[in-house]
């Protein structure tokens, strides 16, 4: 199959992702990791729940923990204007797919709704705004998180995912192909003008992959690494550090105890021109990993967190063929 | 005066400045100075003229050197589409402006256009697209320019050129007040979601200020103070390194022989929210220029490279009143 | 005059500069300074004293802090035995100098002297040995220092000083001439491998210019002065970030509220070959204080912190030619 | 068995590691390796040799590339004087090894000795030296390598190889012990004030494991990473980026096409003090070999070079517990 061509003209005006919620087993545990560890700022707390943002980031929140049974509970996106979350809305039932406006804490009208494959969306265009903390450097810790930056999903099945996704308006940047069948074994997909808000991974989903926040340099990563690995949190290293053949970027991944995924990330690159041409990797080549040559590890390849109500549902291609043994 | 409101819906879709036309004195000069020692990439060499880009751009050229009286020939901006060209041209056709079709080479249609103080702009929708270099790492030297960033421009009157390319769809991310008269003494405005594509500063106009290129890290820019001081250009250092308060930037300024300022540039934050709030600086905070405290030389306040054609007016507005002695 | 040729087998051997002894009006502000800013580890605090160490020096300090008027204490030296204590014992006292052993807590025996212009100097073989922390990376704060670098003296006689501590075993690694004397301006000095243990800089004197830690990188060095500038200690940001010619190492200039200045610092060169060439720099290249070119600015030429007890001497050469407006 | 007591007054004063050579079966491919690809300097080029430094050395050579059957020529250090090199004759004598003073192009009187397994050493007082380059910032390429580090040696017996490398006046720093059997399964030794001027490792040998170059900082090694993987070396590496937990250092492992390993190093501490405290590691904590947990590839723990002559015995301890699958 094709890539899809580039939708530029869609529906309705999609800035950028936006926000998750994570609901995690014990909420102590994931703020000692969220906050004391990686740096995310604390914006709202009440029993049950806290609410962070990253230290450039002016909406009121970027990632939401919520004390439950493990899983994802939304994923978030901005909307350039109210117009558009009419729009989102329109074309959300002319889908005929499950879609309603609802209310949340600390935003405006939030338009809920499902993907085909369950995966729970938010949209809105106005959520709370507070003051900058940028240049409030005593706030700065842990990896120093700057924003928010991508969703990584597994999905049964990646043409479709980004067919789909591509009708809203994301563009693909950068996609594996499996030689054998012709198909997307994985596709980088991008609404903000960096590699992506978003991306699509074969294997058994929905599931999420991993939530990536943008960090200043390689060195906070190091730095990242030094802390965890002496005070406790050794077994959260789960890949990296080292450079994506995809997208150019810096990375490491960590999880936390209730098996969510971060990717810190920093060093992509721009992709604001709707002319830009994707680029093709071959799945057997190690370097689109990581550049470097290292594979990743098998559970990087298999575990993820689940959205609550979507029904899981196997890939019908074959599990990569570059995993560290 | 207050800000003008942003745009949100411009006449025309303007995706994100692209190249800059100097004129130099000695073309071997400036080759050796932008390509070996700053790291620019040759896509094309004829006599009296040579085109660059930096290290992750796939349009042909973000950097015209040509042999000539020193000074700017155009400033480039990329468009969504072709249609938006042509809204471009009616709409600078309905402001009076002078504007018209030409051809370049390795682009598409051009637009010409004079601004209402004879800056020489052009428009396009489509450039020659190149192969991608970002990954060649054989290739990265001198300070590993990564893309243009943004055109800095001395302005007579800040307020009307903010008013000016507000209606093109600027929007403001940053600026500095003059507290007495009220009047805005500089303006940060952006396109593409980083803190600008087109800055203006108080001061005679138009000038061209600096074009800056965005690099990986800061140590790069160290990298580049160490070359440049050991190998003749010395001279050429005019401020920094520094953090600018205003964008949260690492910078360096340096000049060429021909008085065109280069400013290396990283580490601003996202804006494409388009309820961004403006941030507001004091002209009298010593911070806004380095948030570190030093002031700039006075050569950053006075010099800059003029537009051929266009007449030179003195600003209304005294000089800045933190200068380094 | 010449350089003295080095003494390769001095009476005793001084392995490494090691602690120096501040006092400070008021111990609140300079452990929030100290500690809290800059990152320093408290090792021992009593009403009017805190102890400090790097993070990763296993003595038991290298700094004290002390409430008093403000002044320098004394600057400490390791020896590599306590044979050579005694040996230091029998030389001062042969050389007419104020000397004799005493009792400092944490240490073993110690040795008080005084150098020729009354400089409090103490030596010592052995001091209480702390569990290592240089992993302990959740401790890591402010600047990251990892272990106290240099002393640097204003001394009216540089020429003498050299002499002096050229006996010591003190080896030259850089100096500066003034051509027109012909007489030393400043010397580097060395023990434990790096460019200095000590310097010496023309001026009236003694004084202690500075004292100097060492950090990972220049990035540490760039956190310091965004955390500095946006908590309230700007004013006590004196000079830099810039490479010094002399050294070559990354610097940056901070100076307390009592006046002592402290130099960050990182990446000079190893020095342990006995028959290293000293490299000489002419006082009027600004090179020699910034390899890019940017002078240091007045204060720094002329400030510095008294020694308890030493008569303060004008220097007889002029001031430096190159100093910022 | 206990570590053996540091030897503080040893019978002749070993500087520093000085050079190794390396015979290669390719010297065209082993030039464009080690002066391309990782910037070391020639400072001697004849048919069948090539004399090497690194950026800040000022001795004539710190690595010989020979065109010969792969292996491992001799590995060189820098003695403080004349004096001690006929101190070092008498001592190498009196232990009955065989020994004898030879000439070398551009040094002065050497010393070849082989240590108790045949591993061929040469000492030196004297060898050219050659004006500063650590300022000539546009001779910097590659991994920007300041100066060799370290050798380290694969042992069949640890113990003895400490005790007698003890005498000579090398102090252990780090070191671990194998639980079972109380024996040494690696140590770190120093003369310079680093970690190591020389470690043993557990193994068949005598052979050389890797030698060591310090680089300015870990982004050097990022940058060493992205080189390689994109210009035909991607096989070359073998084990990084990381930090070691013994030593602290940031590191890197390449090998040539002989098989000649290179440790591209930086960051760790000084050790000059002689009441240092070696620190005791677990073989079967994995964070002795990295710090973040990523175990080392077998070929790490098995792969070396040989020394000319040396006959190789095997280790009677167990194979590392600690292997990547």
């Amino acid at each position: 199959m094709a890539l899809p061509a580039p939708v530029l003209y869609p529906p309705f005006n999609i800035l950028r992702l936006s926000h998750a919620e994570l609901r995690v087993a014990d909420l102590a545990w994931s703020r000692a990791y969220y906050v004391d560890l990686l740096g995310l700022q604390i914006t709202h707390e009440e029993p049950g729940a806290i609410y962070l943002r990253a230290m450039e980031e002016r909406g009121h929140h970027s990632l939401i923990l919520r004390q439950g049974k493990p899983g994802v509970g939304t994923l978030g996106f901005k909307l350039f204007s109210e117009d558009d979350l009419d729009r989102a809305h329109a074309w959300f039932r002319l889908k005929g797919l499950r879609c309603g406006f609802t209310e949340r804490p600390f935003m405006g009208r939030v338009l809920e709704a499902k993907d085909p494959w369950g995966v729970p969306l938010e949209f809105y265009a106005t959520m709370d705004r507070l003051a900058p903390i940028h240049q409030k450097y005593a706030l700065y810790k842990g990896v120093k998180p700057l924003r928010i930056d991508h969703f990584n999903l597994f999905m049964p099945d990646v043409d479709k995912a980004v067919s789909f996704y591509s009708e809203m308006g994301f563009r693909v940047t950068e996609y594996t192909e499996d030689a054998a069948s012709g198909r997307l074994w994985a596709a980088w997909m991008h609404r903000k003008g960096g590699v992506h808000d978003i991306a699509f991974t074969n294997g058994t989903g929905p599931r999420l992959h991993h939530t990536a926040f943008w960090v200043p340099t390689p060195l906070n990563i190091i730095d990242l690494l030094d802390l965890m690995s002496t005070t406790g949190y050794l077994a959260n290293i789960e890949r990296g550090p080292g450079r994506h053949g995809i997208s150019n970027a810096f990375f490491l991944y960590i999880r936390d105890q209730d098996g969510h995924r971060t990717e810190i990330y920093c060093s992509d690159y721009q992709t604001c021109d709707p002319d830009l041409e994707p680029i093709k990797w071959d799945l057997k080549d190690p370097q689109r990993q990581t550049l470097w040559g290292a594979p990743a590890p098998r559970s990087w390849f298999e575990l993820g967190s689940t959205f609550e109500g979507a029904a899981l549902v196997a890939s019908e291609l074959a599990a990569s063929p570059i995993v560290a043994p």
